[in-house]
């Protein structure tokens, strides 16, 4: 059985944490083994990269610099973790990938886009998803459920919520952009109704995973 | 007052940092404002990948990561303190810098020297030193040097001697490799024969300094 490398991308309070879970779980009654990772982080090495990047502690890094490390991490990420499991022909599904990147730092941040391009080219060589889930949701909703996710998880705010304090204005370009980058990859992100019902969203992508099967 | 960004390169041993302190002491001497910095590093940021990477617990990197995060500490680097002091019309003296790269991960490690080269042009956009020196000097005679050097200095071996340990063959090829690279840059990259004594070789940097000065 071949290998799957499905990812999840969209802005903040969009479920896809829950949906990569209900994913998982779909696989996994379907007797498939299944890998469930996430970025930036996912070996030890880009979890390290991790802690530089979203704590508030990690430093003032340059947009480039900021770049060069999530790319540093994920180059890790697919090497040691993804490819291997590919090859074994295990189902991966990842919480966010290089679409992030060219959304945050890009679209959201206004760092040039072609530099994201080329340095994804040259550290990935290529290496994208079967499949992407982009969840949409308009932002103010949002960044409404993420807080409220996040008071009810915690009971205080999270210590990694360094993006979802970002204005609603950033938020309004990054989601621009994760739909710009959609329609430039229309073969490969499909764009989900994130306003539905976790079943609802669970449902529409099954369905696009069962048809991806299928051909 | 112009600014001058001079780089010193070479293996264990070759005494670059000695040459760097005579360096800085010498335009000191002559009422300039220098900067004596070091790579990897030379910001709070820059220094934190520096732990990542040069400390033996920092993580098993695959050779593009470690590029990257090379790239990134430079970057930082150049922008939060190399340009802004050439800018102010200081001298900076940097203690190792991209050649090192090219030289250890792509001639030394066997690292694809183009994606090496790659990377410099697009995180750096062309940004070299004014003028760089390639204390030369044959493997077993540095790492000699350097041995000899720790153990006096620290009494045990150093916890940043990862590259120092590394087989004399790997040497060899690093030796070879800041030759073409210097080869490849006739302009900017002063070869110095670095089996001289300390004050021989900082009259060899020093005339050179003067002469680029004078042109």
């Amino acid at each position: 059985m071949s290998g799957l490398f499905i990812t999840f991308e969209g802005g903040e309070g969009a479920g896809k944490t829950t949906q990569c879970r209900l994913l998982h779980d779909y696989f996994k009654g379907r007797g498939r083994d299944v890998v469930l990772t996430r970025e930036p982080g996912g070996t030890p090495e880009g979890e390290k990269i991790r802690n530089l990047l979203v704590q508030r502690d990690g430093g003032q890094w340059t947009p480039m610099a900021e770049c060069l490390l999530f790319f540093a991490a994920r180059q890790m990420h697919v090497e040691k973790l993804i490819k291997p499991a590919l090859a074994a022909g295990k189902i991966v599904i990842c919480d966010r990938f290089s679409d992030s990147t060219l959304a945050y730092q890009g679209y959201g941040h206004g760092f040039d886009h072609d530099t994201i391009r080329t340095l994804d080219r040259v550290t990935l060589q290529h290496f994208t998803p079967h499949l992407t889930f982009l969840l949409d949701i308009a932002p103010d909703q949002g960044l409404k459920r993420s807080l409220a996710h996040n008071q009810s998880t915690t009971g205080s705010q999270s210590t990694e919520d360094r993006f979802e304090h970002l204005k609603l204005e950033f938020h309004e370009k990054l989601r621009a952009g994760f739909l710009d980058i959609a329609q430039q990859n229309p073969g490969r992100i499909h764009v989900i109704d994130a306003t539905q019902s976790a079943d609802q969203i669970y449902f529409a992508i099954t369905k696009i995973v069962e048809a991806f099967h299928a051909v």
